[in-house]
């Protein structure tokens, strides 16, 4: 009960009703809608309200009408951590007046008394106001009710702006409804938003044959990663390996003495998650392999696998954080009727649940303390919701830059609750998704909202887990169209490699999507250099990132029409009135497709008729087209992909054609 | 912080992440849905949590997964007012346990171990538990973890029904989520979902002419009311009106000595908001009419215009409640340019407020206290919203029963909101949706969550305000095909009469949407047994809606294609498994129209071959159909609509063709 009589629904943005944060990155806008509007014809006002969490203060930005009782204001994320904003409204008495005395005066009835409301509005906001701007407001308020002035002048006065922004800061608070709860934005860094990723494992970055890698080995490959342009070198689990139950090569069940286990298998006498697999180096030279990757803009990225083998200190010194069998064994890891005896997974249900939260804590801590910033989280979906939501919260309230990868390949709520929840970036479907359909109906859920608010997809051709099956039997054209989509629908992306470069398609058996060999269980010598390589177009396209703008965004993805079905066409975007990037590819890796292409021009900023320059940025090649239906032709094993720049043509441009 | 591993998200119904209650009628079930899951491989179990806010225990349903981590439950509302429902939900480490038996035993890997882990989660339980389960639980985990049996008969035992039940009911609460907040449902009576207006001004009803009516003539009435199936008899406001710059005929500034002024001008010597004009007659008479109209099963409807004139008692007993000009006037309703002194509003933002609110809340009391149940409410978008919900609130706390018609013909989101605040009804775009297109549009809005949670359309062809350009001009035709509409397409429709029955069409001048000589300024006398009078086709009609459950909701319309754009087709379905009414209706008034229907047999209960007889209620007519297009022709000048009752066929008949 109140008088206020404004109301305020449906604010945007908001991720399940304010139950978490909205996500952008530094030096983005935050888009503020809001229904606002009041019972009868009175005019309302709104604003948008807004401070970083460290501020004291509030800031306020106006809000415009949009039409159908919408409501727009924006402001800028210029500090990492969280924002909090609400919109407040009110019946805005000053303007109500004003748009009536407007009507009045055109039907020809406006009156002395009408202008006297006026001037009794502004004494009664003079009151509320400190005295610069009460004596502004009493002047403007006498000089409205003086008779002795022309009415026309009067009437002329107003249409002060100045009065009006006066009024806006003077509102009768009695009236004023201010939107409860406030919704925050968790503001990351820009590599959240734009990141390119490369993973490999760096026991098999030895140059000398036979020998185990070392953090050594792999400052000797920075610049072969750099040279194709990828800026996270993210690593698996550099920690001492365990014994017990080991798994060889292929995944075999029992490992022979000289098989090195999985990274995964965390934990054994040389220590667990805060130790570093001795054969891999000191933990001064994973520092030096920092430094010398933050030298060529590269960060290194590690990875966060909450799992111990039985050989992990952990098990002795912490029994407790592990379920117990009936007969006193510790229970390992079961997916019935398939068990994994060397992996204990820490019982999150335990009554020392505190205590293993904070050491996991600790563990985050301790590698941020070395200088990561990016970590790679292995099966989150493993492990509870609100740890995570927890340990990321604790973890960003001192280091807001942290980026957590989650690689959760789950049912989709679970992923999105992940992302909810505080992971940076995540993992997705990306690999499975291989035909037009298939991928203009997930790249469109996940462009818009609520899951664009929340969920950062990035998209991975292959992983240490995945070789899929488009990629064991499309060949070399297979590896570019996946390398192509992943690098222009996502803004960040990344390949495990060397195997991805070096076209490695050989799965364990028929039906399976492990790789034969795979590094998860031995290592493995590459041939980096050899003539197949994708290394070229991969530095090429990430050249190509790295110049424009749209592809740095996942905002702005458009699909355009095409009558092949192997054929996709997609535009990307940035902000008002950017260039675009439009990406035309040929899923088929096997044959030749040819087709119409139907571009929305009005997206692309292109005029409805006439030539337009489309540039080729991975051939090199221009072409003219005309119109909105332009005719494509790809030859996978030419070049399975078109990555044009378009200008967005000047409007008032119209009549001229336009060259790039 | 703590051991809970399960998540619920995205409960429905809500309206505004639970800021309003959804609607229900007595006797309705509540299906409950929400996202419940957990990280990793455990099964779930979820309950829907629900209690009369005069309850003081909560009732549990157990939820079924409906795949992709969405959970279901059910419960019906049997009592009036406020229900209160939450989800409950928990990792069932039994049924994980129970699961993972199975998938081992089946590969022939279940160990005497794996059973007794089943029996150390049961005899945890059995330490929550009271004795009489307790002793239960115990017993059931010493026989599974009895070495002497057989394997096999224990592994049975954990498929027990009853241990699962028992289960159910001794979970550690410490790892349980109640979602909080709860939800809430407002359950209104029947008549809320499904009711039949008739409106008209007792000062029209006397039957010597030239004398004004009361509510005794009105009583002669009701049987004629009463003969056309209407349930409602709506009265426009029935208090003394004001002299002071009283309307004349047509609305015409100056009203000349017998004029007998707007009903909606409330107040003069006689009283206000709680008293009766005086030519209507008497409280007794009032009552009589009441109890007079329940004999013939009819409610009398109320107007509630909280208005006054100048001539109103408030206005010198509570000038404090008004708006006061510099001139000491007091301020009249504008919307400028134009002016309507006549009408003194409320000033909601007086210092004053809280008596006003509680006066006018006296002035329904009042009325419900002398045995009305309905009102509809005058232009409550010109109101505060804030009132509006407290005053719904305050009356339905001590009346659950009572029902509010919002009269709010205004933008869209305006209306939506009065609805959520607690109206029962709302008015609606209805007379303005004619085409085969606003109509589908319009009513697949209003049919859908989340409109359809909250806003209860009432249809209405006509009213003392609005005569639709549609009924202007396309003669009988047009009426018949707008009462179709609404009786079909709402639950819940009215008639102002006897304007509508007799074909009323007369606007006070073109492009003008009010009435020449409209009720609303003179008394109007009526011819009601004229031949081309309506009454028997609306009365049929009733009976129609009377006898047909499926138009007695609008829960379960379905539009069906037609290949006209004249042509509209649409069913609603009652319940699961019901029958249901096809309606095929030819829009435009003055030329027949054919066409083909292609029928979505499916939501129909029609096997997809073969016959079936549809039976038109209107006209009596039998037509054999044949699969889902079928041809329909319509001539406006015999019956502008079909109203086809449509028997679901038993799927088990598949293979006979079905007869009515």
């Amino acid at each position: 009960m109140s008088k206020v009589r404004v109301v305020i629904e449906n604010i945007s943005p908001q991720v399940d009703c304010g139950r978490f944060p909205a996500k952008r990155v530094i030096g983005e806008s935050v888009c503020v809608e809001a229904d606002v509007f009041a019972d009868g014809h009175d005019a309302v006002a709104a604003v948008v309200l807004y401070r970083h969490e460290s501020a004291a203060e509030w800031q306020a930005v106006p809000m415009v009408a949009l039409g159908n009782d919408r409501w727009q204001g924006r402001f800028i994320v210029k500090l990492l951590g969280k924002y909090l904003f609400t919109v407040s409204g009110w019946v805005d008495h000053l303007e109500s007046w004003r748009r009536g005395l407007v009507k009045k005066a055109e039907a020809g009835l406006a009156t002395d008394l009408d202008l006297q409301q006026g001037a009794a509005i502004a004494r009664a906001m003079a009151e509320r106001a400190p005295e610069v701007d009460a004596r502004r407001l009493r002047e403007w308020a006498n000089a409205i009710a003086d008779f002795a002035r022309d009415r026309e002048e009067r009437i002329a006065l107003a249409q002060s702006e100045e009065l009006q922004e006066l009024a806006r800061k003077h509102v009768d608070p009695e009236i004023v409804l201010r939107h409860a709860p406030a919704y925050e934005v968790f503001v990351d860094r820009e590599k959240a938003r734009f990141s390119t990723w490369y993973e490999m494992f760096p026991r098999s970055a030895a140059s000398r044959p036979g020998s185990h890698g070392t953090f050594k080995d792999v400052v000797a490959l920075l610049p072969y990663v750099a040279s194709m342009g990828f800026d996270v070198l993210y690593l698996p689990p550099i920690h001492p390996i365990g014994l017990t139950e080991r798994k060889g090569p292929n995944n075999i069940t029992k490992a022979s003495e000289n098989d090195p286990g999985s990274p995964w298998a965390i934990g054994g006498a040389e220590g667990g998650h805060k130790s570093i697999h001795p054969e891999l180096g000191t933990m001064e030279d994973f520092r030096h392999l920092i430094a010398e990757a933050g030298e060529l803009g590269i960060e290194i990225a590690l990875d966060i696998a909450f799992q111990t083998t039985p050989d992990h200190p952990y098990v002795k010194e912490h029994p407790e954080w592990y379920l117990k069998r009936p007969d006193g064994t510790i229970q390992y890891a079961e997916n019935p009727p398939k068990k994994y005896q060397d992996i204990y997974p820490f019982h999150f249900e335990t009554d020392a649940w505190k205590a293993l939260w904070k050491e996991l804590r600790n563990v985050v801590d301790f590698w941020i303390a070395t200088g990561v910033r990016i970590f790679r989280v292995d099966n989150p979906h493993t492990k509870p919701f609100a740890f995570w939501e927890w340990l990321i919260t604790e973890v960003h309230r001192t280091h807001p830059d942290v980026i957590f990868l989650a690689e959760a390949f789950t049912r989709p709520k679970v992923m999105y609750r992940l992302a909810k929840g505080g992971f940076t970036q995540s993992y997705n479907y990306f690999p499975w998704r291989n035909t037009k359909r298939e991928l203009v109906e997930y790249f469109t859920e996940l462009s818009k909202p609520p899951v664009s608010e929340f969920f950062r997809a990035n998209l991975w051709p292959n992983t240490p887990d995945i070789l899929t099956e488009y990629l064991q039997f499309g060949g070399r054209p297979a590896f570019m169209v996946r390398l192509v989509l992943a690098a222009t629908l996502g803004a960040s992306y990344g390949i495990y490699g060397p195997a991805f470069e070096l076209l490695e398609n050989r799965p364990r058996e028929p039906g399976s999507e492990e790789y034969l060999d795979s590094e998860k269980y031995q290592t493995r010598r590459w041939d980096r250099d050899r003539a197949d390589s994708l290394q070229e177009i991969i530095a090429r396209i990430n050249r190509i990132r790295r110049e424009n703008a749209p592809l740095q965004s996942d905002r702005g993805l458009i699909f355009h029409p095409t009558d092949n079905e192997s054929l996709i066409a997609y535009s990307k975007t940035s902000g008002e009135a950017g260039d675009s990037i439009l990406a035309v590819v040929n899923l088929d890796p096997h044959h030749a497709q040819s087709g119409w292409v139907t571009v929305d021009l009005e997206t692309l900023g292109l005029p409805a008729e006439g030539n337009f320059q489309v540039h080729d940025l991975l051939s090199g090649a221009r072409f003219l087209w005309r119109g909105a239906r332009n005719y494509v032709s790809l030859d996978p094993g030419h070049s399975p992909a078109h990555v044009f720049r378009i200008r967005r043509r000047v409007r008032t441009e119209r009549d001229f054609d336009y060259f790039m």
